[in-house]
Parts: C-alpha cells; sequence; structure tokens
C-alpha cells in the first residue's frame, strides 16, 4: 500500500485483514470479513473464542505485533479501554510493529482521548487510524446491520469503507480522531435516559395494579415511543435479562462519558444518576445481565421499602 | 338516559354534550364533537376562549353545574388538579347538578387518588365517571390521533367509547377508576427519561465539537431510538423552544406521579431528578417553553461553569 501522501487505496479483497478480539462481537463482524474472502490473521487474548474463525480459513497470531506484521489493514473489537491501551501502545502492541501506509481501525467503545492519543503516535510514521465504535449490539454484528461512528482522517475513512460496509448498514462519518467516540457517547447517554424512564414506568405500573401489556399498548405509539419500550420492555415482562449488551459493558461506556463530560466542564446528572443505578445492578450480581436488569435494582429498592 | 342498572345507552349524535375547559387541547377536541353533530353546551373558566366554538354552534353555560343540567354526557379539559376538584366536587360543580344515569368524562392529567374520589362520590348516584387522559399534545387533539387512556367501570367505557372515537385513534381500557391516570403517568415517566437522555446527549455533542446533525443520523436509528429524538431534538436544533407541551404542565405531570410513588412506597430517582431539573428550567423563566427546553437549564449550568 501507498504512503498517505500518495493517497490511501481502497480496500478491495485482496487487502490482508488483521483481526485482534473474538468475543460475542467480534467474532461475528469478523465472520462477515472471512465471508468476502480476505486473508484474515486472527489474535485474541482467549485463543479459543477464536476457534470458528480458525476452522474458517483465519491464521493465528500470537500478538498484536504478529498481526501488524501480515496485515494490512487491522481492526480491533475488544473489551476494556486497558484492552485497547495494551494492543495499540503495549511493548508488542501494533504500533510497535505496524508500517507507514496500514491503516488501523479500533472498534472497541473507548475513550475519544485514546483514540486521540493513538492517532497522535501513529500519523506521524504515515499509520491511519480510525475510531470506529458500533451499536445494534450482538444482533447487529450477526446480521451486519450495526452502525458505525467514525472518527479519524477523512481519506483514511474513504479507504476503509468498504470494509465498515460489510460490517453495517449505517456508516457515518463523524469528525477527526476521537469523533466516532464521542458519537458512541451521545448514543450512550440517549439510551441511559430511556432505559430509567422505561424500567421506572413499569415499576410504577406493575405497582399501580396495571396490566403491564395494556398500558405499553397505550403509550408506545406515541411521545414516549422508543425502542427501549419496543424491544426490552416485552423481556422485562417475560423476566428474561439475557444480555443483548452487558451491564458490565454499559458501566464502562458511561463512566468513558462522563470522565469526558467533567473534563469538557459539563454536568450530566441523569447520566451520573444512572451510572450509579448501574453500579447498584453490578452490586446486585447482575452486571453479567442485559442493560434493562436495571429494573432489578429499582425493584429492589421498593422491596427494602415495603 | 337509562339508570346504570340498564345498563349505559351508547353515545350517539342525539346524546347532549357539555365541555368543560376551552384551552389549547378542549378547543380542538370540543371542535370534533360539534363535527360530529352533537348539541354542546360549554363552559371555561375564560369565556374568550371559548368564542370559537360559541361561533359553531355551541351553547355558553356560565358555570359547571349548568353545563351538567342541560347534558347527558359532560367532558373535561382543564389545567390543573385544583381546577379538576373544582368542575367536578366544587359548590357549583358537575356533581352537584348530575343525574343518574349521566356520564362523566375528565381528560385533564390529573391524580388518580382524585379520579377515584370523584368516583366514590359519583358511583353511589348512578352517575358515571371516567378518568381518560390523553397523550399525543396539541397536534395529536387537531387531527384526532391521541392516544386516550381510560379508567374506569367498563361499561360506562364501553358506553363512552363513540366519543373517544372521534376524538383519538387509540383508545384503551386500562381498568377501574384511578388505572387511565396511572397509565399516563407511565407515559409521562418515560418521557422523563427519554428527554433527560436526549438534551444530555445534545448538549455533550455540542461541547464535543460532533455535528449534531451528523451524530443524531447515527443514532437514532437504533438502540437510542425514539420519538424524542426525531421529533425534539430537530427543534432543538432549530432553537425553537414553542411548545409542544408546556414545561408548566409537566412539572405539575411529574409531581403527580411522585406524590403517587411515595403513596405506593416506591423510589423513581429518574423522575425525581428530572422533576428538579424542570423546576429550574422554570426558575430561569421558560415554564411556557416546550418541555425540550430542559436541554436550556443544563447549558445553563454548563455556562456557570466555564
Amino acid at each position: 500500500m501507498n504512503a498517505p501522501s500518495a493517497g490511501w487505496p481502497d480496500i478491495d479483497s485482496t487487502t490482508r485483514i488483521g483481526w485482534i478480539g473474538a468475543g460475542v462481537m467480534g467474532r461475528s463482524m469478523c465472520g462477515h470479513v472471512l465471508a468476502r474472502g480476505h486473508r484474515v490473521t486472527v489474535f485474541s487474548r482467549t485463543r479459543d473464542k477464536a476457534a470458528p474463525l480458525l476452522d474458517r480459513g483465519a491464521r493465528w497470531a500470537d500478538r498484536p505485533a504478529d498481526v501488524a506484521r501480515t496485515s494490512d489493514v487491522v481492526v480491533s473489537m475488544v473489551g476494556f479501554p486497558d484492552d485497547v491501551r495494551a494492543v495499540y501502545l503495549g511493548d508488542e502492541g501494533l504500533l510497535s510493529a505496524a508500517r507507514t501506509g496500514m491503516i488501523l481501525i479500533d472498534m472497541t467503545t473507548a475513550p475519544p482521548s485514546l483514540a486521540i492519543e493513538i492517532d497522535a503516535a501513529a500519523a506521524p510514521r504515515g499509520i491511519g487510524t480510525l475510531d470506529a465504535p458500533v451499536s445494534g449490539g450482538d444482533v447487529g454484528a450477526r446480521n451486519a446491520t450495526l452502525s458505525i461512528m467514525v472518527g479519524g482522517d477523512r481519506a483514511v475513512f474513504d479507504a476503509a469503507r468498504p470494509l465498515f460496509e460489510c460490517l453495517g448498514k449505517t456508516i457515518v462519518y463523524q469528525g477527526p480522531a476521537g469523533a466516532g467516540q464521542h458519537a458512541k457517547m451521545c448514543n450512550q447517554i440517549v439510551i441511559a435516559g430511556t432505559m430509567i424512564g422505561v424500567c421506572e414506568s413499569l415499576l410504577y405500573a406493575a405497582r399501580a395494579g396495571l396490566d403491564l401489556e395494556t398500558m405499553l399498548a397505550a403509550i408506545r405509539g406515541g411521545a414516549a415511543g422508543c425502542w427501549t419500550l419496543d424491544n426490552l420492555a416485552p423481556r422485562i415482562l417475560k423476566r428474561n435479562f439475557d444480555p443483548g449488551f452487558f451491564v458490565d459493558h454499559f458501566v464502562k461506556d458511561m463512566g468513558i462519558a462522563l470522565d469526558e463530560a467533567e473534563r469538557m466542564k459539563l454536568s450530566l446528572p441523569g447520566l451520573a444518576l444512572a451510572r450509579e443505578l448501574y453500579r447498584s445492578v453490578q452490586a446486585l450480581g447482575h452486571g453479567r445481565c442485559g442493560t434493562h436488569a436495571l429494573i432489578l435494582a429499582l425493584e429492589h429498592m421498593a422491596a427494602l421499602a415495603d
């Protein structure tokens, strides 16, 4: 691939893709890349999780640096900000072995400031980086219908677009490094609010003796209408708290947004409250439940008051 | 009309309708009743507001009791709980003159406990009452697309259904007296949460330097999707804070829900926070703005921190 001064070549099926992270999301997403015919090299902290990808022809690498050595473009989809830091900036991280003209794409939800830090380390060496977190959860990853919010150099984004197009359906360039992560924070902030509203509403309805289905039928077509009401309220009614999206990961995301807000001298009292309530969900042992388990903490408080 | 023991006759165009309250909502709604060919008698605190209805053939009454005397079914759509109390239970209120077999329908958003109190006073006299608050705002009232949540005796609801059908499109019986108001509270609780989420998200995005339209394009089709994001976020971007739904009325509604929650020993921390934030919207002089003016209070806090 050419140096950035000559522009970034589009990704095509001859482009060698590196993939880091084979969790629920990463595994589905990497599968789409394999289906597109790319040669793929995979690293994940737990090798077993990558087995389905290796069965489909992906090659294994023992460390991120080795992924970088055998790839033109590398995508990471890991868990927590410290994982992203280690993958990019660690001793055997991607940047220890990346070459001029490579593109490195972090699709983990991580701090905007970390995306900026990685870009600052990579750009002077002619390495393109993008922060490209997603929304849409495990279902979106499986069906390649994710929403992808991208920050970084516009030319790098244009070059990487074909890869994004095999992973998601709403792909929106948000601005310079960190802007993708900022947009994802905006997404999480809205969700925090809707989740509190929906869970408090269901708890109120149950206490007031309403039939919950009947109440939902009356309100969901109007100004209270939201994705959470349509998709998660029915799961709550069935007492099904399987994740969708883990409480533990949501708490991480809210922490990132609150740190950024503090840096920007913003008070976000709703988000701060949501984080506290979700901490109590974790304290009750539900960190591996879906985010709609918020209602369990509210119910717990109500039970204590009885 | 027959006594309740014989069942409640359906409302048809010969039924004489009384109408109390000619504000933005009530005036549009009463217009639909007039269009259906009913003989209508109107009372409102401010006679001028009823002028468009009188021009269309409605008769004027000087007090609620007089409305009751000349009507078979009376609908009220007034402002605050104290207004409802005066209209129904006051010295010259509806119940001072109502007859066996009449149906009285309060469509104001008011306390469930007040609906129960009115029903308890009316039922022994063979007077049917319904609490039937609505959602859908001024647009829903104008277009007869309101969502109507109804509490009270099922047979009274069945009799009144033809009247509701000329006012709204989603008409859901919720249970005994007060259940309509409870369902409306559930609606408002969800809205309180989504509004905080949307306003905090937009504030964060602006501070982070994102293009707000671009951010919204990325998030609104996914798990953050909600009516508020689709309908009120664009108004915020245009700095148009015209009501939709007044902050002052929303604060009233949240107060009702919090009172009921306290009675039920429920902690609703998100709703309590929303009420406090909206009080600061009022304190800043925006009580007659639409509910999306919440962002003005958040922006004010941010400006103080600069």
